[in-house]
C-alpha cells in the first residue's frame, strides 16, 4: 500500500479530548476518530490491527476446541427477564423497542442468548463439554465514556461460554481457556499477568483478568517477589496475610481519655504517644440495607471492594455526617466500636489480635486507651476487609509482594450453574436425570487490547507495535521524491519485500524527509527502510528499528533477508 | 472437528414458520437457530461460510484499491438530521436513546457516518480516489421479517463507498466495483448475472444489481438470448422497445358504443370482437401528490415501480372505487382516456401509436371506438411505463428477451454528490476550488449471499456446498462405530487429509451409517468418504460426491490425493 493511497491521517496536535496515551497516539496517528461520545471509526491501520488480534485469538480459541458462532447483538427481553437481568442491569443497558413495541437491547454479554441456546439443543452429557465463543461489537452506556478505547459504549470482545456436567469439567475448561488466554498475550507481543481477580457478591467461582501491564493502567497488581511462587492478584482482591502483633503487653483496663481537636489516626498517635497500628480506625458506612461500622487498624485502609462482598450489599457509600452523629452520638472523628449499639459492626480480623490499643469514645474530644477488642467488642463480623499493599507477605509463600500498574484485557470466569438454573438448562447425565449446565464466561476486550498495547508501547515519538500485532511490518521512506533513480529503488525494494511476504509501505508522498520519518515514528511502523541517494551510491539503504532507534546499513540487493531477519529478532 | 462435538443439530422435520428452502434446510442442516423475528444465530457450519464469503470478498476488495475500516453500527441522529433521512426514513429505521436522552439508530446503511468521515479527512484531489469499506452487521425493522436470512432484521453486509473528484472518476470505481462483484460471486461458486436495476426516484444514476439465479428467486431477471449482446436487466428496469403498430388503417370517426357488462379488456376484446392490442387499459392511480389515470395497451401490463419513479411520488396505490367514480363519473371498467379532465393523464409510449383502437367512455356499460390517441387524448407525460416480459425483444440488440428468476445478493449504485452535498463533504480541485465528492456506493449481502447459496444448489436430500463456501470439504464417515478396526483406519483418513490441508470432519458417532449419511447429505459436504468394512479388506475406500451421487472407489493409501483432485474438479 502506498502512504499516499492510505487514510492515515496524522494529525500535529494533541487532541484536546485525549486524556490518556493511546487515546491520544491512536487519534494523532490516523488510526480512529470519534463519531459520538464512546464511538469510534476504526480506521486502516488499526483495522488492520484488530483483524491480527482476532486471527490470534481465533486460532487459540480453536485449538482448545472452541467453536466460533455469531449469536444477534440485539436481543429481545424476554431473555433478560427470565434470568431476571433487565431489571437490575441499570442504565447501562441500552435498551430500545422494535416497530411492534418489543422491548430489545444492545447486548454487553450474551448469557442469556447462548444458555438458552444451548439449552434446546444439548440434551445429553455425552454432548458435553461445550466451548461455544464469538467475536462481535458489545455495547454499554457508560456514564461518562471516556480514555477512547479503554471505556467506549461500543466496542469489540471476544466471549467464549464453557458448558459442562460438572465442577470438574468447568474446572478442565477453565484451565484451557486460561492457557489460551496467555497465548493469546503472548503471540500479540505483550508483557502481561494473569491475576486472581474479584468474584464479586456471587463469591465462591474462580476468575482471573489478564492484565497488560502498563505505568497509565488503573488496576493495581500485586505479585510475589518469589518467580517459582507466581502469586499474582488485582489489589481489590489480595488476600491479606494476618500478621499476629506480638502479644507481651498485659492487657491493662480500658479507660477514656481527653484528646482536644484529635480527629485523625495521625492526630491522635501524635497526641497519645502511639503508633498506628495501635489505634482502631472506625469508619461508618451506609448500605441499601443498613448503617455499618467497620474497625481496622490506623495504618492499614479498608478494601471497600472486598466490604462490599462479605455485605452482600447493592449501595455502599462512606456515611454522611448526620449519619456518624446518629450511630455514633458523637462528630465525624471520635467513632470507635466499643459499645456501639444499633449498627452492623465489621472487623477486619487482624485488629482483633491488638492489646491495649487506642479508639474513638463516641464522645466530642474523647478516645479509649487499653482497648483490647477481644474483650470489649462484639463484631457482628470477623473477616478480611483489608486493602494490601506492595512490601506486605505474599498470601502464598510469604515472600515480598511487589507491585504493577495493569490494564485488565481479559477475564475468565466460573459461572456455576447461575444462568443454567434461571433460564432451565438442563442435560441429562448417565443414570438420566436432569442436572443444570455448569458454566464459565471467558472474555477479551479486542479493541482494549489494542489501546492497551499502544499503553505498553509508546515513547516521546509515537507508538511502537509489537511486530506481531503491527498494522504494516515495514516502511519504505526515499528521503527524496524528486530524485527519479532513488525512487525507482525504493519501489523496487517496496515490491520485493511484499513479494516475499512482507507486510510493507512506501512513502510515495512528495514530503520532505523529515514529515515521512516523523510519521513513520508517529505510527509506529517497527521497522523502516530509508533510502537515500548517498547510501544508494555505495549500494546500500539503512533499516531503522523503531523500538531502539538502532540503524544499520545493508546492502540494497540484501535488503529481504535482512528485514526477514531483523522482524525475527524483534518479533 | 469431530461430528460428536461439532454444534450442528439436524432436525428431521421441517420446521413449520419456514417458507423457502434456504430458510428450511439452514434450520434442518443445524446452520442457525432463530433468536427474535428475523434475528438469528449463526452456529458453526454457518459461519464457517460466512467466514470464507467475507474472506473472498475482502480479497477482491483489497484488490481493488479498497481500504477496510470499522463504522460504528449505533449512529447519532444529528447525522441523519443533517441528511434529511432521519425523518423520512420510517419505521425501518430502529431507534433508540442512549441514558442522557440523546438519539441514535441502528445503522441500516453508512453514507452519513462516511461521508462525514471523509470530509473531515480529506482535503485535495490528490488525495483520491478513495474505496473504504466495512463487513458489519446492519439493521433493518422490517414490518415482517421472513424467509430466514433473506431477509432479517439484523444481517452482515459489506458496504464500499468510493469518493471521486469527477464523473469519470465514478465510472472508473464503479467499473473496480463491477469487477470485484463478478469475481466475489464467481469465486464463490454461484451461477450470477449482473442486471441493469432501478435506481429509484433519483434518476440518472447507474445502478446494477448481481442476481444469484435460482427458481425461487422474487425477483424476475430479462436477458437476451444473444449471449454476445449480454443484456440483462431487472424486470423492474427493463426497457421496453416500442413496436410500433402496422398503421394501414385510416382513422375513423369516434363513436360510442354500447358494451353491456363489458368491464375487463378480454370482455371487451370478446364482446366488440377486437384483438387487446387495439383496446386501450386505463387504470387509475392515486400518489401522495394527485390522481392519476395511466394508459397502456391491453395486452400490455403496467410497470409500477416505473410509473412510480416518472411520477415522483412518494406512495402510489390503486384508486378505490369511490375515486374511479370521482375520476371518471362512471363505475369501475369504464374508465377511458378521452375527455378525461381533473386528473394527471400518463401514457405508455407504446399506446399513442395505435389506430382506431378501443377504451371505455367513462360512462357505465359505454365505450369508443376508433379511438386515435394522437387526435383524440391529451397526455400530460408520454413515457415508458410497460412492464417488459420474456418473448420481447432485446432493447439493445433486438434478440429475444429470456426470463430467469434471480436473488438479489450485491448491488452496485452511483450516488453522485447527493450526500457529499447535503452534509458539505467537498475537496479543493486543481484549481484550489471547493467540489463536493462524487460518490458510489456497493453493497454485498453476506449472510443473504449464504441462503441464495443454498436456494441454487440443494436437493431433495439437503443443502449441496459450492466447494468454495461449503464448511467444510470432506465428511469422513466409518459406517460401523464398532468394529475398531474400520474406526481406526477412519481416524488415519481424517487425521491425513486435515494434514494435507483438506478441511475434513469425521463422523464419529456412534450412529446407524443410514443415519450419518442422511445427516451428512442434509448439511451438504461436498464429498463424503465411506469407510466400510467390505472396501477395506481389499484396502478400498469410497468417496461420494454429493452434487450428482457418483461414488468411486478409491485405494485407502491414495485416498488424500483422490480427494484433492476430486476437489479441484468440481471446484
Amino acid at each position: 500500500m502506498r502512504v499516499s493511497n492510505l487514510l492515515v491521517p496524522t494529525l500535529r496536535e494533541v487532541p484536546a479530548e485525549a486524556e490518556v496515551i493511546s487515546h491520544q497516539l491512536l487519534l494523532r496517528a490516523g488510526f480512529m476518530r470519534k463519531a459520538a461520545a464512546g464511538v469510534y471509526t476504526l480506521l486502516p491501520l488499526a483495522w488492520r490491527v484488530i483483524l491480527k488480534i482476532e486471527r490470534i485469538i481465533r486460532e487459540e480459541m480453536d485449538r482448545q476446541g472452541g467453536q466460533e458462532i455469531m449469536m444477534p447483538i440485539i436481543q429481545p427481553a424476554e431473555l433478560w427477564q427470565e434470568s431476571g437481568r433487565w431489571d437490575v442491569y441499570g442504565p447501562e443497558l441500552f435498551r430500545f423497542k422494535d416497530r411492534h413495541g418489543r422491548d430489545f437491547c444492545l447486548g454487553p454479554t450474551h448469557e442469556e442468548i447462548i444458555t438458552t441456546l444451548v439449552k434446546g439443543e444439548i440434551n445429553s452429557y455425552k454432548q458435553l463439554p461445550l466451548l461455544l465463543y464469538q467475536i462481535q461489537n458489545k455495547y454499554r452506556d457508560e456514564r461518562r465514556p471516556r480514555f477512547g478505547l479503554m471505556r467506549g459504549r461500543e466496542f469489540i470482545m471476544k466471549d467464549l461460554y464453557s458448558f459442562d456436567r460438572d465442577e470438574a469439567g468447568l474446572d478442565a475448561s477453565y484451565n484451557k481457556m486460561y492457557e489460551a488466554y496467555t497465548n493469546v498475550f503472548r503471540r500479540c507481543g505483550l508483557q502481561f499477568r494473569p491475576v486472581v481477580a474479584d468474584s464479586g457478591a456471587i463469591g465462591g467461582s474462580d476468575t482471573h483478568e489478564f492484565m497488560v501491564l502498563a505505568e497509565s493502567g488503573e488496576a493495581t497488581v500485586l505479585y510475589c517477589a518469589d518467580e517459582k511462587c507466581g502469586y499474582a492478584a488485582n489489589q481489590e482482591r489480595a488476600e491479606a496475610v494476618h500478621s499476629l502483633a506480638s502479644n507481651i503487653d498485659v492487657p491493662g483496663e480500658l479507660q477514656k481519655v481527653s484528646t482536644p481537636g484529635c480527629r485523625s489516626v495521625s492526630e491522635v498517635t501524635e497526641y497519645l504517644n502511639v503508633p498506628p497500628e495501635k489505634v482502631i480506625k472506625t469508619v461508618i458506612y451506609t448500605t441499601d440495607k443498613e448503617n455499618v461500622a467497620v474497625m481496622i487498624r490506623g495504618d492499614r485502609e479498608i478494601n471497600e471492594i472486598k466490604l462490599y462482598n462479605v455485605l452482600g450489599c447493592v449501595r455502599l457509600d462512606l456515611a454522611d455526617e448526620q449519619t456518624v452523629r446518629g450511630v455514633t452520638g458523637a462528630p465525624v472523628g471520635y467513632a470507635g466500636p466499643v459499645g456501639l449499639n444499633g449498627v452492623k459492626l465489621v472487623a477486619d480480623s487482624e485488629v482483633m489480635s491488638l492489646v491495649n490499643a487506642v479508639c474513638g469514645a463516641n464522645e466530642k474530644e474523647q478516645h479509649l486507651v487499653n482497648v483490647n477488642p477481644q474483650r470489649d467488642t462484639k463484631p457482628d463480623l470477623i473477616t478480611d476487609i483489608r486493602l494490601v499493599k506492595a512490601g506486605e507477605p505474599c498470601p502464598q509463600c510469604g515472600a515480598e509482594l511487589l507491585e504493577a500498574k495493569g490494564i485488565e484485557v481479559g477475564q475468565v470466569f466460573k459461572l456455576g450453574t447461575k444462568y443454567s438454573k434461571a433460564l432451565g438448562g438442563t442435560f441429562l447425565d448417565e443414570s438420566g436425570k436432569a442436572r443444570p449446565f455448569v458454566m464459565g464466561c471467558y472474555g477479551i476486550g479486542v479493541t482494549r487490547t489494542m489501546a492497551a498495547a499502544v499503553e505498553q508501547n509508546y515513547d516521546e515519538r509515537g507508538i511502537i507495535w509489537p511486530v506481531q500485532i503491527a498494522p504494516y511490518h515495514v516502511i519504505v521512506v526515499p528521503v527524496s521524491s524528486k530524485d527519479q533513480n532513488l525512487m525507482q529503488a525504493a519501489e523496487t525494494i517496496y515490491n520485493d519485500l511484499n513479494d516475499a511476504g512482507v507486510e510493507t509501505v512506501i512513502d510515495d508522498r512528495p514530503e520532505r524527509a523529515g514529515v515521512k520519518f516523523n510519521d513513520a515514528d508517529l505510527v509506529g511502523y517497527p521497522l523502516r527502510v530509508t533510502v537515500g541517494s548517498k547510501g544508494l551510491a555505495n549500494g546500500q539503504v539503512e533499516l531503522y528499528m523503531r523500538r531502539n532507534g538502532e540503524t544499520v546499513l545493508v546492502p540494497q540487493d540484501d535488503v529481504v533477508n535482512a528485514v526477514k531477519t531483523k522482524l525475527r529478532d524483534i518479533g
